[in-house]
């Protein structure tokens, strides 16, 4: 196993990515290929004790976070994001984990690995704490406008991730919409529901907005903006409240006597609203692994995109993915 | 000052509905005019001691919360949302409270009162808890595909109100999109951007998910479908954390001594993520004031609608947001 990280990419790289790098590889003997300038990726590694699971392979180049996405993959060849792509093509590297600029990493699996037989668009898993549990909800950002195939497509991919990754049996999968009646949403989303609705899948029908952070549904289907908009809001508002709860109860002593006596309660609610737990969201539909990550991800984040990844070549997801993929497609629209 | 309230509006209508009615009638005086069966209010009222503001305007039907918006308002003349609005129409009363079917009392509004001059489509505007004061999220149902022309009304839209009845000097206005880059997003941001760029408005550009909690832009224009999902979204994370955080401490005899301890910084955070603050969405865009409730609302949420309308009312919103509007339109869409 040889997972390939940008290790340029994030607000906080090199630093924070080679940090969660080496606590992986030390402790689940998972090997990381960090890709990107070796000299700033060796000026972080030599505060840590050599890990014999880490290697560096060198790039000249790297792709800010503000840059044009599809101008950038086409130009730059040498930036990270592209070589760490490249190894997985070439069979030197099993899956790609990156906290880069997140359109260039979905312009760059998909250019250089492809996009899976019979898929139209790739699209972004987030995986979201929810309080029953984890919630996949799917696009978050990758498609802006989606027709109904690609939301029912999204769900037929997420349904093989769920089940095969995240240990979810015959999840419920929900289409977001403004009311949970047939006749509620837009067009696009009244198509979906039907498509969705003929499928195999375990399809409960519209969702709203409430059931994304209820954890009722494990699978919840949208465009990748409502998708993004919804992940962004939830984890700005679970950030908020962990902080607000923090700097409220550290800054007073009565605060602290709260923190002490009601910590197993805290302690639930952070485990309940924490977004670093699954590490990234993988990007579905191409021919390979590649997990996306927060801009600015901290070091476990990164360490558990990094066991995200292992998981996922482990667990053999591409191909149970492409295998159900042609199954349902093939049975339900007839492709 | 007479607000016309749709008592047989809600989940819990007519009990919750009459008592926050009675309520606010005691403490402000103002006249509330209770429309729906009479017997079925009086049943309420009788448990209340007579209030001198409280009218009851009897009408046989009412327009369920399941029914189609559109077909139950052309059928059901006698439905009490319909003569809600009919009250107005006939200066009977200044303006209608309901926690009803949003979309018959969208409907409703519309078809009874008309739409202001020069709005294409009226909207509605969810006033959201932020951790540094409320967010104007408009729209949040009525519309859920929309010309990047009805998001700029929406935005003018929402200035006159803010301004006039929130007491919002100059509010920042943000545009929801998946990026803060002019380029990103969909095709009906990137051309509803250039038309709020070159606006009056203080438009601060394009806002993510993130944004509509933090409270750092006053005003955040959407589409309904992605304003319903977000509204929905951090209300049901709200509510979550808020029950999250009382169960796991009133369960322990610890839990009980911290919420003691730390009872300050707990209000704070409920006072942070109190939905009920402003009670209803005000219904901007038509010839008149209409405040759409939750269906879940509380007699205290229902309290508080009724409070803004007669603000909406006394403050000539409409009048402001009217003289605004034509002002807006006519500089810069030469309306």
């Amino acid at each position: 196993m040889n997972v390939a990280v940008d290790a340029m990419g994030g607000d906080k790289a090199p630093e924070v990515v080679v940090q969660g790098a080496v606590e992986v590889a030390d402790a689940l003997g998972i090997h990381v290929t960090l890709v990107g300038d070796r000299e700033a990726i060796s000026d972080v590694l030599c505060s840590y004790s050599p890990a014999d699971h880490i290697t560096v392979h060198h790039c000249e180049d790297v792709v800010g976070m503000d840059e044009s996405p599809l101008k950038a993959v086409r130009q730059k060849n040498d930036a990270s994001i592209m070589v760490a792509f490249d190894l997985v093509k070439k069979g030197d590297a099993d899956a790609v984990v990156s906290a880069g600029n997140s359109g260039a990493t979905l312009a760059a699996g998909i250019l250089t690995l492809g996009r899976m037989k019979g898929v139209d668009r790739p699209a972004i898993a987030g995986i979201l704490p929810g309080e029953k549990g984890p919630v996949i909800l799917i696009d978050v950002g990758a498609n802006v406008d989606c027709r109904p195939t690609y939301l029912f497509q999204f769900g037929v991919m997420a349904n093989a991730f769920a089940s095969s990754c995240l240990g979810m049996e015959n999840p419920k999968i929900g289409l977001l919409s403004i009311g949970e009646e047939g006749g509620k949403g837009n067009e696009q989303v009244r198509l979906a529901r039907k498509l969705l609705e003929k499928s195999p899948l375990n399809f409960v029908g519209n969702v709203e907005g409430r059931d994304i952070f209820s954890g009722d549904v494990e699978i919840i289907v949208c465009d990748g903006f409502v998708g993004n908009v919804a992940l962004k809001l939830s984890e700005g508002m679970a950030k908020a409240v962990t902080r607000m709860l923090k700097m409220g109860l550290t800054g007073t002593l009565s605060g602290r006597a709260a923190l002490l006596f009601g910590r197993r309660s805290f302690e639930n609610i952070r485990r309940k609203l924490d977004y670093e737990e699954y590490g990234g969201a993988p990007l579905l539909g191409i021919n390979g692994v590649g997990i996306i990550c927060h801009g600015g991800s901290s070091s476990r984040a990164i360490k558990n995109a990094i066991k995200m990844a292992a998981l996922y070549v482990s667990n053999r997801v591409l191909e149970k993915m492409t295998f159900q993929f042609n199954n349902f497609m093939a049975k339900e629209v007839g492709a």
